[in-house]
Parts: structure tokens; sequence; C-alpha cells
């Protein structure tokens, strides 16, 4: 059974990492998983959100969107609707949760940083290149906030990184693209630490329910898949 | 180390259906989880939605709201703000997804059933209890429909119950109520078959990454609530 | 001439008045005239709304809403068009200024207590049953105030009820259902006092013109009804 | 006990009726009652509503705005929050059902007319000088279109006009204008045909709940200036 | 070649300026150019917008909005849509701009002054009568805060006036009523100071490119037309 | 007297045009006037706008966004104010006028090209680098189009390009940067064709009125960037 790209089943795509490619931003990267390209870009704002004034804490967010020609066929901009649609804020909400997971929110100090994560093509895994590229946004940001003396010290406590798996044609296979993405059983979403440390699973039977081995085996690919994002995280910021 | 509630680890709430509660819908039930208790209706249109028609498919869609006064202090209505928030939103479609995946949309033919979760008091886990009263109101309308021979046979093919576990000052619970579900490290929300299939796993790391041993814990307390809830489902609708 | 429902014109539907049903609210109560159940409970605020600010005067406002399937056929929620209907906003303005007119607003002090009703099931009359139970409800709030030495005295100068009347068929009936609701020549909601004052009368031409003989007959009608709801009230709180 | 106005109890601001000053309306008026001043005109389109068609009838509805500065204190416009106001809805739809109760809608055909009433000045009354003058735009429009051959006769059963009045210090009183109003203890709007049949009451306690005797004061003075209006309608048409 | 007007190239409609129109405003004037009458009134606020507090100077800010029956066929509210359309808005913030043009904001102090718009007949040209009649109304308003001592000087630099020109067959004619401006190659509005000095010139090409010459034919008539619009603001004024 | 940029008055910022940077679009290009870059892309849709069906002719539309972060500071999305800004719906207008200026309509057929223009970075001049690399996206679509046979031949007529003068200093300077347009006295943007036709002329006083003689010498300047410009699209698509 071969995959529709050719690639084994624990194979990722080709994945690249380019950083400071935002002229204004605190950090940047542009993130591609093959066909798919995710701007990612970090900006420090001097307080924090309304609802957090005044407790010592500061707060990491992000926005999500899609260019309106990232997709195959044109898909009409959010704005038209006048807001944005549910995918998009529970994906925004996904990012947000698994940066904060390795922040140290108390040592960031009374401060924002929003990550934008704007989707310039798409070709399936928007939201786990936005969330690995993101992490990288992030870190850029902090560094450039402590070489600025903002911060004294970098207070991320771990890499954090994420990448999908699915059950296609009863196996488990890493990384789907938009057309293995379309066609599988199950979709599952994995954010994993440095550490290996879980911070969120998603796991949705699409066309059919699934069981625990193929959780267990969908897991195990994650894990290899998020070795390699860390790595490749690293390589970028070295 | 005991529970808010004093509940055992792996012990739920004491959960009630009432079925048959709405005069006009086509099938309903009240679904008690402790202190949170959720209005389920199922409303059944002639026709699917506009995406849908022509293809001799079927559609089960969900709808998910609070009563203002639902909770401890007062929350605004959505209304207010114009649009449904991301909570709302993510709510709706994880019902929605977790119905359509016992359903055969194939043998429901070119209708929509709409199923309207509107919660009259919440003491948390109201997703998890419209997602099992949410198949009690499906049930019932399919029954309806069959009755009156809309349907050859009921298009359904199994049980989904849901039900949340947390990692509490470092041991696995079960069926959050709102004090534990503030307080846990980890928030976990699985959608189980009656055949014991995974439909869902919404797992997210609050305040604390789990480790893949934790979330084994979690999944196992979470099968033996759903075999309780399983049996309530077949109880009430005896 | 035999009503639909086979009553007496004088005569109203079984009214049931059950409180204390919302576990959180300071005040609540639900309400059925019929078939017709509303939820209605009392949220207290320590401060008035905005506009009224530092005037030494509280306030007293409603919000009105219906379940989407309290309907014969499934009514869309409002939220999906963005915004309040009309109707509704008609609805809630009158329930709130009719409970106004029998508070006594400075002696509340700065605060703001919002009733919310929200109709469980309709058929016909949901706006005089809001008003009823709305009472209720707020009445409850303010001895849960006075119980706790917030308040001094309840700053209540009388009870307040509302009831429908209409022409159908020429005749003046009392305590229109749905399908006598829709069927009538002429409409008319009456907002009285325990003391048998007048608070708000709201007469509408539906299929014809109506006489001065007309009104007075619906007004007699209504003496009467709010006579009865005023006992039933009373009877609620002892 | 003098009016701010010096007006006797039963006196009427002096009332103006201008017709045809909209060049492209098919039937318009400009209404002054004093300082209150409403442009209305009337729109005919050659089908009725979406909800109405194939019934072989038509409609008569009714919109209403204000002009930001016809206010002593300029008023924000309702785009700017993107949707009309309660006050605004209630009022138009008030219009709306006032003239479609004089109007055969089977004998209109159809066909949708829709009459605008915009204040460019407010002094109070705007609602009722928005009816009386909208019966004037609409008749011009219905004989506009019967000397087109359009309608075989004049679909209007009667005329139609509109007044406040209020309870001032104790006493009732005609037509109130802004200063009145805002320190009226009760205020009431009535809607009466020139045979002097009932179309709509709106009666309500602003600062005091009222009696059956103030309010029949209240409805003989409407009767009163109801009579000089038609009388007004008249001249004006003739 | 003649105009639909039969006008000569060069020759503008009768424009009239009726000033103090409008009871409450704090300036106002109607101001006819043909068929096309605008109301522009003034409206004087205390505090400058949010944005510009504490820098010592204010705000001109218009609001542009047409009747629905200001033109030939009823156009629909822009309420209806929740938003102001591209083109109201281009034309609120031309005009606001080209008030400013001729204001010292500095002399002004911490007010706004918002001039509104409102169309009540519309026959091609209304943005530029709005620009013309709302420098009337602001210069009322100023001289009306003179008068109460609120300003020591009268902070207008000049009168500022609009005009439209376009290519009509060929031809370069002056002041377009809606006939000829659906009907133009290109349309241009040209606005400019008493003095002669440009403020905004926005020239498109509509059906036809057009060159450098025929821009410059268009220029010199909205000369000639400024200098008459600026002759009758000084008559009015007078 | 030197420019912030160290430019002469009559130098443009280095552009840069690459096209076919977007897999999935029918035509695309990545523009760059300095430090502003624009992504355009061109969609092409098998109908014409409902507006337009049945008349035999197609439509070229364009629609704007920019980044958050493509600006020094970030800026809100307008998502989250629930509609494109003033200044958004003014730009795409403007880039739509242009572009149709030299597309015949009428050799398209019922097809409608979308040409969608976000700004990744913005330095001034946005406005003018989409309608010149809009003109790239939307030829590079009419030829893909002719390539498939889908038209007969390029229904272009010429090129279009645009760029922004200003008085700066009281000198005329061609292609404002940020930093240049927000001190500028007066802003003008110029969209004119190959062979030189003046498409679109928007000059706008802000810190100062401005003469025709400042006016001709902004144009005269803009003659001369149009003419690079073009040359530029011709290398790019050769």
């Amino acid at each position: 059974m071969t995959r529709p790209s050719k690639r084994a089943p624990d194979e990722m795509r080709q994945v690249v990492i380019e950083r400071r490619v935002a002229r204004y931003a605190e950090g940047s990267c542009l993130i591609k998983f093959g066909e798919t390209h995710v701007l990612c870009t970090a900006s420090l704002e001097d307080k924090p959100p309304q609802w957090l004034r005044g407790q010592g804490r500061g707060w990491v967010t992000a926005e999500y969107a899609m260019l309106p020609r990232a997709t195959q066929v044109r898909t009409r901009r959010e704005i038209a609707s006048g807001r944005p649609s549910g995918r998009t804020q529970e994906i925004q909400r996904l990012i947000g949760r698994s940066l904060r997971a390795v922040t140290d929110l108390q040592a960031l100090g009374e401060r924002q940083i929003t990550i934008d994560c704007d989707v310039l093509q798409a070709d399936g895994g928007t939201r786990t290149a936005a969330i690995t590229g993101g992490w990288v946004a992030l870190s850029e940001c902090l560094k450039w906030m402590h070489s600025r003396s903002i911060l004294k010290d970098i207070p991320l406590r771990d890499h954090v990184a994420a990448i999908s798996c699915g059950m296609s044609n009863g196996e488990a296979v890493l990384d789907l693209d938009y057309v293995e993405d379309s066609a599988a059983q199950t979709d599952a979403n994995f954010v994993i630490t440095g550490a290996g440390a879980l911070v969120e699973i998603q796991a949705s039977a699409e066309a059919a329910v699934f069981s625990e081995t193929e959780f267990n085996a969908m897991l195990a690919l994650a894990r290899k898949g998020i070795a390699e994002l860390v790595a490749l995280q690293k390589q970028a910021l070295a």
C-alpha cells in the first residue's frame, strides 16, 4: 500500500524553517511542511490583555488565518461573513494553548505576545505547521527581549511542536497532506514537547471509529515526527 | 487524597436521563450529570443542508447554548456580542461529529436532524452530558420516524456517550465537576461507542503537560464511565 | 361558540408556579400557563448599568429568549442572524418596564437585577407568563437580599402580573393559546398590579379594528385573570 | 396648571401636512406636529415580500429612522452599532400594522408598498406623526397607481391617524412635546380610524401606574385629536 | 452637441443655499444643486475623538447618508446590511478631509465638530453638494461658538467648495446630473479653496481612459464652478 | 534637500516582480517596491457576479488586505471589528476599477477574475504596488486561459501601473515610502496605462493645499515612474 505522495508511512514531508522573514516583527519564521507554507510572526505588547492586568503575569495568544488563494479553489475571506469561522477559532485557541504550555508566564511579566500564523499556501497540516513555526517565532521574540535586557532569562521551559497522523486504508501514517487528509478514516493531531511530554491530543473519527491499538500506532508515529521537528527547530535557531 | 465531591477517583456523579420532556420535538431528553442539566431535543427537517442536496444522504448537526444563569455568576448571552463564542462553536462541532460517527447517513436519506443542547444548569462536563443526552434525543427521533414508516430501519450503528477525565493532584479522576475542572492540571474528553471504539479524544494540558501513562489512566477511567452511561441510555430507552 | 381548548371565555389555562428551580440564581421560578413554560431567573449585580452610575438608584432589566424547539416547528436561534429580532426586543423592554413600575429603584440602591425569561415551551402568551413569573423571581431575589441584610426592606410596592385577551369570533376571551392567538381578530396584553392599577396596555387590531366596547370587555376579563394570577403568586411565595 | 407650551390640555400642536415633497416617490408628504417634522415617502414594488409570494395578496411595510441631528443633542447613527435599536424596530412595526389595518391587501394584489418615515426634526410624538403622515403618502401612492390603471379602485378602507396622550401632574393632556413627554407619569399612543374604530393602543406607566379613569380620559382626548388629524388629512389631499 | 439638461458645457445647475434649517444644530444648511438636495448640520462636542485626546487639537469629521427614497428607485437602507457601504465611507472620508484642509484644528482646541450630510434627494453630485454645504454648516457652527466666546477667532483659513466634471461625448462638461453621470466616459471631482488652491482631485476613467488635455479642460471648468459656489457661500452667510 | 531614503526626487525604490509564486492560483506574482511586499493572485470563476448574469460580459474585481504584522506596530485584523475598514474598501475599489479600465470585459465572457492583493510587508505605497502587481497576476491568468483555449485572444488592451507622488518640503518626489508619506504635505496616486493614458488620479492635501504647478510636477514624475514600471512588467512576463 503506497501513499499518494509515495512517502513511507512514517515519513514526513520535507520541512523547512526560515527565520527572520518579517522585517518589523520581534520574531518570525516562514515554515514549510511540503507545499503547506505558514508565515509566523511574534508581536510584543507592553501590557497583558485587560482581564489579566495587575496579576504580575503575561500572556501568549495566537491568531490564524488563510490567504484566500492559499487553497486549490479560492476560499472566501472570513471578513465577508463578518466573523472567524468555528474552524479558525478552534485552531487559534489550540495554537495559543500549545505555546503557553511551555512558556513561563510569570517570568514573562505583564506583557502579551501575539503569534500570527498566516497560511500562504495550504496542503494539509496547517495547524501543526503553525504550532511548530509559532514556537520558533515566539522563541525569537523572547531572545530579542533578552538581548535588550527586557527579560533576564528566556522564559521557555521546552520546545513544542505538532504533527498530524491518520489511519489511511487501515494503516497509520505520519504528516497527512491534503489529499490524504480528505480520505483518512481517522485524523489526529499531537502536540508534544521536546522532552516528549504530551500537550494536546485531538483525535477524531472522520469516516470510521478507531481502536486503542490504532491510536497507539498514531501516537508512536507522532513521537517520531516531533523528534525530527524539534531537531529542525534547534537547527533553525542555531 | 479526596476529591472536593468526596467521590472515589473512578466514581461518576449521579446521572439521570428523563426522555420525552419537550412536547413538540421529534425526540428529546433532559440529562443530568449531578448539578449539570442539559435539555436535548431532536428536530427533523425534510431536506438536508444546502451543500448536501442531491447526494442521497442526510445530515445530523448540533447546536449548543447555555442559559445565562446556568452558571454561578450570570454569563452574558452570546447574542449580545452578535456571534457564538469560539468555545460554543467548538462544542457544537464536537457534538455533531460524535453523533454522525454512529449514524448511517445514507440510510437516513435526504433529511437533516438538528440536536439542540441547551444547558439549563452548568456544573462542569456540559459537553459530555450533551453528547450522551444528544444520542438519546437522536435515537428517539429515529424511532419516531420509524414508527411513522419514514424509515424502514433505525439508522444507528451503535450507542455513543462521552465523559471527561482529568489529572487532579497527580491522580486520574473521572467526570470532573466545575470545581475540579478549574483546578485540574490536565483535562480530557473521551467520546466512545457502546462497543468501546474511540470516536473523539481531546486531551489538553491546562496547568501541566502530561505523560503517556497518565493519558492511559484517564482513558481507562473513561472506558469505565462510558460503560455506565451506555447502560443508563439503554435503561432510559427501555 | 366554543373555544378550541373548550375553555369558557373567561377561563384561564391552568397556571403553575414552581419557585427555586435554578440552583445558582438569587431568585427563580418555572411558570406554566398550560403548555407555555417559562424559566425566570433573577441575577443580582453589585453595580447599576453604566448610564445610571452615581445617581443612588438601581435598575431592573429583563432579557427574553426562546429555546429553538420551544415551538411546534423549530425556530432558528437568533444568534444565527447576529441580533435579537424586533419581537424579542419589544418583549424584553415590556417585561423590564412592567417590573420597574412596582419596584422602588431608589430603595434598591446602586445595583442591577437582571430577569432572564427563557421560554422552554411555547403555546401562546409567553410574554405574559414571563412578566408574571419574572415578578416571582424578582421578589425571591429581593427577599434573598433582605435575608442577607443587603436591603433593610423589600423595595417592592405591589404585585404585578400580565395576561392576554382577544376578540375571537366576536367574543372577548381570556388567556389565548397559540391556536386562538393565530386566529384572533384583536390581541391585547394587559399588565396590572395587585391593587388593580394599570401598568401597560398593548392592544392591536390583527385582522379587524375594534370598538371601545370590545376593548372594555377585554379589560374586564383581564382584571379577572390578573386577580387569579396574583393569588397564585402569593401562594407560590407562601 | 399650565403646560410648558401654554397649550390647553386638549389642544394639539399646529399640524401641517405638505404633500408631494419627494420628487421620485410614488407618494409623499412632509408632516409637522409643531417642531416635530417627518418626511414620509411611499415606494411601490412590483412584488410582495418573499414569504407572501403566490398568495394573491400585497403588503404594506414601514421603515423609520431619525437624522442624527434631529434631536437636541446629536444622536449616533444606528449604522454605527450595526443594527436598528429596539425602539426603532418597535416603531416601524407599529406604523406598518396601523397602515395595514385600513388597507385591503387582497385588492392591492401581489405588490409591496414601503412607507419610509424619516424624522428630520424631533420634538416628541415622532411615531404618531409618522403614522398620520404615512397614511397620506400611502394614499397618494394608491391614487398614483389608480391614475395609471394599475388598480381599479383605491384599496383603502378608511383614514388612520395617531396621537399621543399623557398624564401630566395628574391631568390628561393631548399631543405631548419632548419636554412634556420626558416628565409625564404615563404615556399613551392611540391609533384610530376615521370612523373612530380602534387600531392600536399602547399605554405605559412611566413614572406612575394609572387608573382606568385616567386611561379613559386619555382615550377621550385622543378621539378629539384624531378627528382633527383626519380633517387635516382630507384637506391635504383635496 | 447638447447636454440632456440643455445646459451649456460650462453651466452649473441652479444652486441654492438655505442656512439655519435645523432647529437644534449649532450650524446647518440645506443646499440644492438642481434636484440634488442635501441637508448639512454641524454638531459640536466638547471633546475630541479618543485618539486625539490630550494633544491640544480638535477635529472635524463628516458622516454621509441617503434617505432610501432620495433616488429614482428606492435604495435599501444601509442598516439592513449592518454597515455603511464602501461608497458611503469613501464619501464621508472625502468630506472630512476637505473641511479639515481649511480649518485650523489647533485653534479649534480640544473639541470635535461632526458634519452630517443627509441626502434628501439625489440627482448626481451629492458629494460635491455635501462638501459645499458642509462648509456652510461648519462656518455657522464656528460663528456660533465665536458669538458665545467659546472661540476667540473663527479658525477657518478659507472657503472650500467642490464640483464634478466629466468627459461626455468627447467634451468636458461641468456639474453632472444623474443622467449625464451615468453616461460619462470620465468622472472627476475637484475640491478647491476660495483662493483657488487644490484640496482634492479624484478623477476616474469610467468607460474610457482620458488624456492630460482632457483632464486640464475639466480642471478649468471646475475652477469656474468653484468660483461661483464660493460666491454663493458668501452670499448665503451675509 | 535630501529624502530620508537618500533617493533623488525622481528615483523610485527598487522594484522586483516575481511571478508564479502561488502554486494554485491561475495567475500570481510577488511584487516588491523596496520594503513594501504584496502577494497578488488571480482566481478565475466560471460565472460573473450575480448582478451581471446573462449580459454576456465578465468582471474583474479585487480584494485587499494586510497581514497584521506587515506594519511596524501590529495592526488589529479587520475581522476583529467584523468589517473591512473604509480605507480597505477604498483601495480594493480602486484596484478593481484600474484593472477593468484596460480589460475587454466583453471578450472575457461570462466569467469573473478576482485579484487578491495581500500585503506581506508595508512600507508605504501598498495600493500602487497592488495595482502594478495585480496587472501581472491578471495577465498571467488570461494567458493561462488562452493556453487552455478558454479564450481566443488575450482581452487586455494595455498595461496599467500605479505610483505615488508627494510634495515633501516643497519639492515633488516620486514613490513615497512610509516615513516620507507620513510627513508629506500632499499625497497623490496616479494610475496610468502603458500608452500613457490616465486611468485614475487621487490627489489629496494632507498637511497643506497644493497648486496646479505642484500637481503638474507630480504628474510628470508619475509618468516617469509608470514608464519604468511598465518596462518591469514586460520583463517579468517575458
